[in-house]
């Protein structure tokens, strides 16, 4: 009989012991991480304990049993730390901690120390060379955490939310990693593989005494109930892409409207407000490809258009085209008019613009009202503009209601409170492994509806088997692996 | 009778507990430090131990001690670590490592924790945040430092030279500052000390009889000679502030020349050699305000001079008057000349130039050699030109002779070799009160040449005991204290 497990390809377990400097350049401290087989006698090799008496700066001797002249990080228990110094001859490098992790008990999962020195890049090299001078490795960029899933530490979609987490920006990024590194999103895969091989079984059982009788081991509508539920579930994680995406690059936002209506004045008072969130993340300032601004922990990512030149008193449509192309791209869309000037842009620009906004949130924001001297009232919608667009009028300049800018924007976004214990997918490359498994399933939920055999229902079912699979890793190759970690920071 | 001790400032000690993120941002890993009475309560407070078969990415469960359920980090053991996760309510802000001292056996003497966790901005402010909910305070830069120096972990040289050796971005500077953080510095004062208030000790009790008889407890010649040793150690202390301050500011070297004589280009050859060292140092890169170039362990500090201009046969000296001021600042001159050029240069500028050279190292280097199709030959240097100029032809374009360019400048450094054992004053706080202490010990000598009595010599011989001790923090106000600290990193 057959059983209903799927191909795997087996990965060889490391053999070699790697380093590398996990922290940034620049700090007070710095960490050095080593893990391998000769992780601990690598690190004892470079490594003289402090005794008593003799530690300048820690003083050492806090834990009698580390302390001891002659003391060995061999013989030293798993998940304990021991002072004193990187050597090489006679030369002292730095006064270090050394923090002492066995196999399995590690990150890796493998015998593991990590140096714990001061931030001096140039102490930093100094013990990678001397590592590397007793046979480590400096590692590739994510090598710790493609080793921790080599040894079965965690599986593919974990590893893939460790470098989420990393550059995770926003409080809900942050729970949607936290979440899947914690395993919620391998929970729900491995109940859906499992529901999955359960009915495979079934399937094949039915097959192997086929030629017997004219026998239906498996109830035809229970098997229907059944795909029915995993394909409502791989929708479900399938869809949870469009919330994922737009926590993970932010949620599209257009600003349209004249050149001089205040585009960038609005973006730098909204900028302001996060300023201390956004301006001390690498990569994230302004002068990044588009501006992402944070509010209540929602990434919103603003498209940059062209602005639009208003000239003789008609509207000159300036690189309009592609400015309307980027409303496509955008789910909400920041119409920015000129509070001065009446109803006049808004009538000429909206045959062009409205038929491109539809299935998005459209707010019609009148800004500059600082300079409205007899006051600004909000005026009704001119006929055509759809009934739910949002109103809204602003000082960029003088940050006039920019609060219910922001408020609108959150509820314009439509995401909804992501729960720790909830599952987003946020992965473009597990989304379309959803999609294809999300086919596969379906497919055979149209076969038994087309009365098909149960060995090509089998072969559907194994198929979606093997898209789940990929997410996790169960089925994946060196190449897939190369791809995955390629991407991640260097001492991960 | 009197004592030989000096007066202290006390000071007192902290009872507040400060956290800071103690790496640089951007890593795979980030670590904060917490220090003070409730550094494990506030901990402990906002951590949650792992236990068995929870731990997603540790697997923990390594020291069973340290990993059973309802496990205190208050009831662990110093030294040892324990992986968790930090958490608001049910929120899981991370997977963590927490590190666990013991006063007085830690860095600041403190109790203290390390919480090493994900390199996320986001992860390690919330970190900081739920610390400071807990009644943590910020750290101020350096703060970690001071207060180990404040809990007599260290004395002030020593706790200087913890921000030299993060600074340190050359071999000798390394060595210097670590020679420094280890106390060797520190002994040679204190010996200087014993020394002085045995002094002291001696003319004073000779002062409680002086109304008695006339006796000199204290041989005179004896005393001379003790004072006339103390007077040579100070002034090799302050003379190895020359060489100190070398390796800390690097070697001032001026390149003059012509504009096209190739400046830039030898500069270029000179930071090729050195850029996988120089390039990963913020600050140390090409857009600083001087180029910086490390050969074997020195480092060469490249002052900038205006080029000078060849026109119409003549030299004009453009910018002349500056460049020679840059030269009075340098210790070695390279005096860049076009090898096809014949000595023309060399001769019309030599009345402005050589002057200024005394009692520095003159380099006449011969560039583009490349160009000579004949080959070239060093020749004689013209009349008037000091006989121990060097000489040496390169071509900085294609990289000939920059090695023995190299050679060249080393030598030209009269930089010792600098053992591990060696004191070498690099600050400038402690060149100066050296300077004097030195003056004040000559004082003594003088008087007694000049036949002063015993309690003149004794007030001078307080006087070099007050500025060694401003060395050491043995005096020392809160004023000074931030001064020092303010330039330190926040974390350290």
């Amino acid at each position: 009989m057959k059983t209903g497990s799927d191909t795997t390809l087996p990965h060889t377990l490391p053999a070699d012991t790697i380093c590398a400097v996990a922290t940034a350049p620049g700090g007070a401290l710095g960490m050095i991480r080593v893990s391998g087989p000769q992780a601990l006698a690598a690190t004892e090799a470079i490594f003289r304990p402090a005794r008593h008496n003799t530690a300048a700066s820690h003083n050492a001797a806090a834990d009698s049993s580390a302390k001891q002249p002659g003391h060995k990080l061999a013989d030293q228990k798993a998940y304990t730390l021991a002072f004193g110094q990187i050597v090489q001859g006679d030369d002292i490098i730095d006064e270090v901690l050394v923090s002492v992790f066995r196999a399995p008990h590690s990150y890796t999962g493998e015998d593991a120390t990590e140096i714990s020195c001061h931030g001096s890049d140039y102490i930093l090299q100094k013990v990678l060379q001397l590592l590397v001078g007793r046979g480590c490795r400096l590692a590739r960029p994510g090598e710790f955490t493609e080793r921790a899933f080599l040894h079965g530490k965690m599986d593919l979609s974990q590893a893939e939310a460790v470098a989420d987490l990393i550059a995770s920006s926003s409080a809900a990024m942050h729970r949607v990693a936290m979440q899947q590194m914690r395993g919620g999103f391998s929970n729900d895969l491995k109940r859906l593989r499992e529901k999955l091989l359960n009915m495979v079984s079934l399937l094949e059982l039915e097959l192997d005494f086929a030629d017997h009788e004219d026998l239906e081991f498996a109830d035809r509508s229970q098997l229907k109930a059944l795909a029915e539920e995993i394909a409502q579930a791989i929708a479900r994680l399938a869809d949870s892409f469009r919330l994922g995406n737009a926590l993970k690059s932010g949620v599209p936002v257009a600003i349209i409207g004249q050149t001089n209506a205040g585009k960038s004045t609005l973006l730098n008072a909204l900028l302001h407000e996060d300023r201390a969130i956004v301006s001390d993340i690498p990569g994230t300032t302004r002068d990044s490809i588009e501006d992402t601004v944070n509010v209540q922990g929602i990434t919103f990512r603003f498209i940059d258009t062209a602005g639009l030149r208003h000239t003789d008193d008609r509207i000159e449509l300036l690189g309009i085209g592609r400015s309307l192309d980027k409303i496509d791209q955008a789910s909400i869309v920041l119409w920015l008019l000129d509070a001065t000037d009446g109803q006049g842009q808004l009538q000429a620009l909206a045959p062009q613009i409205l038929p491109r906004c539809q299935g998005k949130t459209l707010v019609l924001l009148y800004n500059k009202t600082d300079l409205c001297s007899a006051g600004f009232t909000l005026p009704e919608p001119p006929a055509g503009v759809p009934a739910d667009t949002l109103s809204l009028a602003i000082s960029a300049k003088e940050g006039w209601h920019i609060d219910e800018l922001q408020q609108l924007l959150v509820q314009a976004a439509h995401l909804p409170q992501v729960s720790q214990s909830e599952v987003i997918v946020t992965n473009l490359r597990h989304y379309e492994a959803l999609c294809q498994g999300l086919t596969a399933i379906r497919r055979v939920l149209q076969g038994m509806d087309d009365g098909l055999s149960g060995d090509f229902l089998a072969q559907d079912l194994r198929e979606c088997l093997y898209y789940l699979g990929l997410i996790t890793g169960d089925i994946t190759t060196d190449e897939v692996l190369g791809n995955i970690f390629k991407n991640f920071c260097v001492g991960k």
